[in-house]
């Protein structure tokens, strides 16, 4: 722990930025004068919160401050995400799926759980331990959806959640609505500490009150959160004879009481985080569970990514955001030797993450079955939020090309296109004769759902960073900024590309004045080829897997195009992935594409094909943008074959020697994967055997 | 139910098999005469036992009056195993596996259990729920020994073992060691019916008193046995409404009352058998326990093989008895579909089942992994006793196959050659470097090193059966029968074989008296070509994977002679058997083949390795057999290739385009599979990529 000064805070006044880079939305202005510290009728000295930047301006994770952050976040409500990719699914997100979800939680009973803890429900406790959580999840959702726009119902909705949330904390600041009543006994017992998520529920609500006090200024959430850390949990727990030990159970927290740091400056925040994820001795469990947790044990003694996958990720976006704050170096070798075994040998080529069903974890090294892969979507979530807090710490691409993959993949298969159904697993090929049901309206651990939901409503604010050079821009979509480089100058940008579609995009740089400042545009790791160009000029050194800095006097009208390399591509993977041996999978782009059997021909069984790939696969592919397809997608077809089955092939084993099976040329249809299982369900599968020359 | 007249008993007098047909071991003869009903003190009118055949000649199964038998057992001591391939393996059995692992139950409690309840130790409970199974099985390994040879040392401790264990008993005629003093509250609860083994503990003892008393004509624990199925279970627990209802937990208690059945005639051991194998819809559990415990609802009502592996297997055995004594088509029906489930989806080339670590269970259709196998010896055990009854209810010589590939494969891996280290899993593949110990002296669930143990005591038993025609020969090895037809006529069998490092038998026939009945010699399913003779003379129509019936005159002298194609084989995988995709495994005649890292040239990793395999892939190989290696194996040589790594194949993905890995000719090193892991363990894997063209 390299934590001192247990009471001190940060001086608020003297920061890297000066107060005219501070910009408030309008809408957002009006709420800032209406809020100048609500106490919830509890507190009387409100814990006072960073002005730097302002509550409006501050991003996802407010860097503002963060000594080892090499890059800031972007407010949400500086982006605009316009039509083309994101913004149907964004949409989608706010019209359908949170409003929906809403009320799934309320008819679920999520909130007759707060409300019958102050009599005005008397409905029965409903749902897991960890279901306060969804709600948490669905009001951060919440919140960064009215960080873009104003929604007065959906506000309406929330501040009414609020209320009835905050009626239900105890007077001594603990807040759950199941270890209390008839679980009262068990609250905070060291078996509780393990399986009872209260860290992890609290580590959501102070998640969702952040987003949403970022987006209204409203603290009310907050300051329940606030109650919980600095009156329950702080006097009561942590290092130290007089305190009992704490055991994280779900890492979740450690996040979110390092973001509660960048928002109070009150070191004992950072310091609760960091004994979390060193762990206390003192709270003694069998080894396995060190593994399944994730927790327990310092976290700079992790050698691998094992266990629980949510647990795995969200503990490493905590021991990120620590180093951030630290910058000890103990937890930065673990975290680069944890990323290392994430791409080498633990993450699918969709970014999901968690191999097994069994205990929702992740297997052996390269142990990555397609069907039965678990690729949970918080897992998924989690491994782009740790890759974000990565790159804040490096401003290295190759965090932005996981973040990607994962994105427009492994996250953006969770939800389907009419916003109302979800994934909990993201296999790699399914067969709906298995009897799974892929995605549903609901489920009684809904964690992901809402998980979705916070991703998707946030998604502005993972576009752009600014770093003390200039501005970086990480994914390109359709889509404005109007913000400011760190030093205050006003800057526009806008984006006018067809991606992922296409590889062409237009970036125009419009500062409030020219000035000399660097525009980092990022150049994806797949592309075999980039061109980037500047006033029609071409600029060099643009290398896949690389921000192109280009450092120059920018002025109004200047205007950068970028052309990336989208012809399809044949992936392979490691000989170690057993089960992709002799497999290929395709991708365009950033879009990872697999099969439906619906879309191949009569008589053409996914499970009975192979793909004539030759040495220059992608030369084969046929493209066709069909706009009435799944929202409008880029399909792609290509040559291959169909493979009867002999009576031989019907065995189990049989001889190398056996006549080869009956084939049939056949042209096979891809779609990009996250738009799978948005029809009838058939079987799909992401890996395909290569036909045998 | 199809059991009627619960209290009749079968007539012993009327039989197929006349009085002559008894023969009596030397030394058992003497045991006869003095054990002529042990009461063990308690019973005052002992059950009667069946005379037919007197106890010395019961089989494996007494299978001697079972209506729907087209099969009978020859019993274990009328066959010799002689210098050969088996011979060490049981010799090492009997003077190294039995008595150690005899000791290591001593040591680890697992007798004090039992001598606790008399005063006589004084140590706490040791071990899990099922200990004394582990106790009752390494008994039925002893009697199994003792039904070969003679060994006074062995029994003495067995006897001793038996005192002890009947001295245990409860007055009501319940026994166990664990349900009674401070958990006697839990005897027979629901719950501790779902997890307690109480009736798995008395399955085992019932076959451990059943072939302890078939060596020995001691039937005191066999009348503990009878005390609690007669006087606890049957008056207490089972159908009707004054009855308590039973769960069977892990099955074993079916096949073991069947047995007990066939020893007692008492129909109401077979209708508890019935009655366990239906369920009693009184006691309810969670639908996956179901399919975990495969009991609780009818056997009649499954589809396919699920839930753990053993269970299931017992489950199957005890099915199969019932319909070998009740002629049931419903469980037929069953059975087969069961049947066709295992060879066509669930087996693995090693004739082990069961895919799944976690609950040790069968995994989906074709989900066959090999690294992550597990494969449980017991599991393996189970598949071979299965088939044995599916053959003696049908003649088929598949069943023998799948009884041989488990046998020589997935169960003799199971064992050290030293005799005392033991596999709980089997895998296909292995790399140390997981920590993993493969090979381990002791479990705490130790249920496999005396089951391996009863299975090799037992083998003498599975090498002949007879029918009404005549007699079967199934496995080939060094060996004698000295037996008789069913109608009595004296016959002994002499085989002379180098089996299986060699395709050639020769099998003396030599009738008390020249007689005409029909030989029937296997043909194994693997074998391309069989030629067999009588007397140098060609007989015509052997084919693979059925019985050759030679019907003549059979006179002493007159010798068949076999010849099978023990060329190496090139297996493939059904193409649905995802991890064996593109890769082949090697088998040659019975025994499947696998490369270990220690016989490989210095720097061919394993997993860098493919087999060049061309279209007529046997012609590849080289055999040498290798005296002083691994007790004596046939190695095989085949060319190969090793890649080298390319940092392009260092990445978890990368494109189909990119250059192939460089590679090098090597010459690749197979053994045995059941031998692996007896050396110093370095990686190992039964399927291997092959080379591209």
């Amino acid at each position: 722990m390299n934590v001192k000064g247990k009471y001190s805070r940060r001086k608020f006044v003297s920061t890297a930025m000066s107060a005219s880079a501070i910009s408030v939305l309008p809408g957002a202005q009006k709420l800032l004068s209406g809020f100048t510290g609500a106490l919830g009728g509890r507190e009387q000295n409100p814990v006072s919160l960073t002005t730097t930047p302002a509550w409006p301006d501050q991003g996802i994770l407010n860097l503002a401050m963060s000594p080892y952050a090499k890059l800031r976040n972007v407010p949400v409500h500086a982006v605009t995400i316009e039509a083309g990719f994101w913004s149907p699914r964004r949409e989608t997100n706010v019209t359908a799926s949170i409003p929906s979800m809403g009320k799934l939680l309320e008819v679920n009973g999520r909130m007759d759980n707060f409300r019958r803890l102050t009599g005005k429900s008397t409905a029965p406790q409903r749902g897991p331990v960890y279901s306060d959580s969804d709600i948490y999840k669905w009001i951060e959702a919440a919140g960064f959806a009215l960080q873009s726009d104003e929604r007065p119902e959906l506000r309406a909705v929330v501040d009414k959640d609020i209320r009835d949330i905050v009626a239900a904390q105890q007077a001594d600041g603990y807040l759950n609505t199941y270890y209390v009543l008839e679980h009262a006994a068990q609250r905070m017992e060291p078996k509780t500490q393990q399986h009872g998520h209260e860290l992890y529920n609290i580590g959501h609500l102070l998640q969702g009150a952040i987003a949403y006090y970022r987006a209204t200024g409203d603290r009310t959430l907050l300051d329940a959160g606030l109650r919980f850390v600095n009156e329950f949990l702080w006097p009561n727990f942590g290092p130290g004879a007089d305190k009992k030990p704490l055991f994280s159970g779900h890492p979740e927290m450690e996040l979110a009481l390092i973001e509660l740091y960048r928002l109070t400056g009150d070191k004992r925040h950072l310091e609760l985080a960091g004994y979390l994820l060193t762990g206390d001795s003192r709270i003694q469990f069998k080894p396995e569970n060190y593994v399944y947790h994730f927790c327990g044990i310092p976290f700079t003694s992790r050698t691998h990514l094992e266990g629980h996958a949510v647990r795995a990720m969200y503990a490493c976006c905590g021991a990120t955001d620590y180093y951030l704050e630290t910058g000890d170096q103990t937890y930065w070798k673990t975290l680069n030797t944890l990323w290392k075994d994430l791409v080498s040998a633990q993450m699918y080529v969709t970014g999901g993450v968690g191999a097994r069903s069994d205990g929702e974890a992740f297997g052996d090294p390269y142990e990555l079955p397609n069907a039965r892969a678990y690729g949970e979507s918080c897992a998924a979530i989690g491994n782009m939020m740790w890759n974000w807090r990565m790159l804040a710490a490096t401003r290295e691409a190759k965090y932005t090309d996981v973040i990607e993959r994962a994105l427009y993949n492994g996250i953006n298969s969770g939800m389907s296109l009419n916003g109302t159904l979800y994934c909990y697993r993201n296999p790699l090929a399914f067969d709906p004769s298995s009897g799974d049901k892929i995605r549903n309206e609901w489920y009684d651990t809904t964690c992901c759902p809402p998980n979705l939901e916070r991703t998707l409503a946030s998604l502005p604010g993972y576009l752009y960073s600014t770093s003390n050079e200039g501005l970086y821009v990480h994914l390109y979509d359709n889509s404005s900024l109007d913000w400011h480089l760190e030093n205050g100058t006003g800057l526009k940008i806008r984006q006018r590309t067809n991606y992922p579609w296409d590889g062409n995009a237009e970036v125009a740089v419009a500062p409030a004045e020219p000035a000399e400042f660097t525009l980092f545009l990022r150049i994806p790791g797949w592309t075999d080829t980039a061109k980037v160009a500047v006033n029609g000029k071409a600029a060099a050194g643009a290398t896949a897997g690389q921000y192109l800095a280009i450092r120059r006097r920018w002025s109004n009208g200047d205007t950068a195009t970028l052309q990336f390399d989208m012809a399809p591509q044949v992936l392979e993977a490691n000989a170690e992935v057993v089960e992709n041996n002799g497999r290929v999978a395709v991708q365009r782009g950033p879009l990872v594409y697999c099969m439906e059997q619906i879309d191949q021909g009569e008589g053409v069984a996914l499970k009975d094909v192979a793909l004539s790939a030759g040495k220059d696969s992608s030369s084969g592919f046929e493209e066709t943008f069909e706009k009435d397809l799944l929202g409008g997608v880029l399909v792609l077809r290509h040559p291959g074959t169909v493979y009867e089955e002999s009576a031989d092939r019907s065995s189990l084993y049989f001889s190398h020697n056996a006549p080869p099976r009956k084939s049939r040329p056949v042209r096979l249809t891809f779609i990009p994967y996250y738009a799978w299982a948005n029809r009838a369900q058939t079987p799909m599968q992401v890996w395909t055997p290569m036909a045998r020359a």
